[in-house]
């Protein structure tokens, strides 16, 4: 105590956070501005407007709430979501419990239809589910499951939902910037992200999404929404000027001087390159790690690529794997959540870390503890 | 555009966010840890440790949320007002105003005790709400008004609402680490504050803490709390270990260690210190300006030292002084807000800024933008 904090120089190949740019937490470090400086909302604009180029929309309503991913879940559940209201929930990992949990807190009617984890959902079940309750609202899925390894196929599942006339949410908070998404060809109505996975940056904030028809549908709700700090009335309100900002909250100015930075360098990239070099450098991260003797869980068409679940051999105390790695090579993969836990490992290769490089160290790393 | 933002150095005399001590911008630029790494644990344990220095708390449920302090006021409120329940609200501003607004979207009944806004909240008229609403739940109120500069009797209004059973959430977002709170002194319930005023840290944190008898009341709702994020239930699990920390959100790593050492430094300062140099050089700031022929519009007695109120003197364009300190001199001073649009400007001395040095900055500039 009574010491700066010094913190390791983690390797981070967890299901996130993961290693932040350099230049981002260069950026993280420059002088504070005033949220209501005009300078700083000229970098609110230019934040709106790379996030749509990573988001793949024209969306108005597209900015970053100032907090975690888990904020922006809620979010987008408490403003579109009205309590009565019946809401699809498409669940096979434990993120989408997370929504269905918040759907309920929200007094909303959860219908639920499971999946078996580590599996993407099956859009006939999908379907199904609103064959039988044509008066569904809301259609939820988490696009890049983090706790299963598993990818929906969004584009099937939003068409799907649209069919029936329901509002389609989908989380990318594991995808977005590493995996193809595609908010206006798939026609989402809502998504939310974080920032320290596909886009390199430090955690906290949420990139978030709305469609005009959301829009459209949370100024026509019966009942106010629940939450103040969410509430994409007074948000909207604050984000979309110009020349009419209304104080909202005080937005975190050196936080975002991290996401502009990170957003550009994704940009300069080229965000069509950096999905197909998280699928590439996936194969070759699968490919070692069967080498090795180590099989992802998930069949290779319904795998994140930059987030692999690993099936745990026979006879090997995972909880010691894990913690060598930590303590003998700084390299932190992740364990197995809800109903996987114990079973898996989870290996994440994403934004700055989905390089051969890294790919190396991992496979060197697990080698050694595993030997 | 597809540029590296390069914010101005301004001299931030608004109301905040203050400019940040240069110790904790170096800290926000070290590598990001994993919100379940052992190293991050000990770092959110030193927090809670720090923040009970800071809060004048023995309370265990004292952690940091990770969003801005308006975050932290629907944390408290969310919590301990339930659908139904009636709540006194002490309202001279525009900041208890915004906490009526979110106890009425909690579906709590607000009892409004309205005072003259630039006047601390009269007790009188505080228990006189009381007397007529004996069943009253809970009671909130902003200690340093940050819309009026005006400063309550924290002490007095806390034996009020005691007096009648009332739990109590007092605001701290512009006194904490600047003016004298005690939170267990004064038998506060629940209280949030945030990061970038007294503390000289970056924005988009709320320290918060919440009293024994604040968590039994939650524990024994008769309604779950409306919103997952905030839930504190939920967030106790992820703070309060040791040995059984479930995962909530992810934290924002870089964040913490800025924190951390902006807790740090105050500490090392001594808070009794600091409480003593915010209101010399306060004092100090009032004759300076008096001499250029500036008035504080809140009395003495019942003013926020850290931050005044400044009657705009006949015949002044208000926004273009505000604007040419901007731009000729890269100093920032607030607006008023609300009521008090047009009529004062905010000049805040708080943190890392309260020294003579700025004192004779801002007078300097001031005097040459009025001339």
């Amino acid at each position: 105590m009574n010491k700066s904090f010094i913190p390791f120089n983690r390797i981070l190949m967890g299901p996130g956070p993961s290693n932040v740019n350099p230049q981002v937490l260069k950026a993280l470090s420059k002088p504070a501005l005033g949220h209501l400086d005009p300078q700083f909302i000229e970098l609110m604009d230019e934040i709106k407007s790379l996030l749509k180029y990573t988001f793949k929309t024209e969306n108005e309503a597209t900015f970053v709430l100032s907090g975690p991913g888990s904020l922006g879940m809620e979010a987008c559940l408490v403003n579109l979501v009205e309590p009565g209201d019946k809401v699809i929930v498409a669940i096979g990992g434990y993120f989408a419990n997370r929504m269905a949990q918040i759907v309920e807190k929200i007094g909303g009617h959860v219908i639920a239809v499971k999946e078996t984890w580590g599996r993407a959902i099956d859009p006939q079940k999908f379907e199904d589910a609103f064959k039988q309750n044509p008066d569904v609202k809301v259609a939820a899925f988490v696009h890049a499951e983090t706790s299963t390894g598993a990818l929906q196929n969004a584009k099937v599942l939003s068409e799907v939902a649209h069919k029936y006339g329901a509002l389609v949410i989908a989380d990318t908070v594991t995808s977005l910037g590493a995996v193809e998404v595609r908010v206006d060809e798939w026609n989402l109505d809502a998504s939310y992200s974080c920032s320290q996975k596909g886009l390199s940056c430090v955690a906290g904030m949420s990139p978030i999404t709305f469609s005009a028809r959301a829009v459209e549908h949370i100024k026509k709700r019966k009942t106010p929404v629940q939450s103040w700090f969410n509430d994409l009335n007074l948000l909207l309100s604050y984000w979309n000027g110009p020349g009419k900002r209304a104080y909202h909250h005080t937005a975190p100015s050196n936080q975002f001087y991290g996401l502009h930075e990170a957003l550009l360098l994704l940009k300069e990239e080229g965000i069509e390159n950096s999905w197909r070099r998280h699928k590439e450098n996936s194969n070759k991260l699968v490919a070692r790690l069967k080498e090795i003797g180590l099989e992802p869980l998930v069949p290779e068409n319904e795998r994140i690529p930059n987030l692999l679940t690993i099936k745990i051999p026979e006879g090997i105390d995972e909880a010691k794997v894990r913690t060598d790695l930590l303590n003998k090579h700084n390299l932190e993969i992740g364990a197995g959540l809800g109903e996987l836990a114990g079973k898996v490992w989870r290996i994440g290769l994403m934004g700055y870390n989905s390089s051969e490089k890294m790919i190396l160290f991992c496979i060197n790393a697990l080698k050694d503890v595993m030997r």
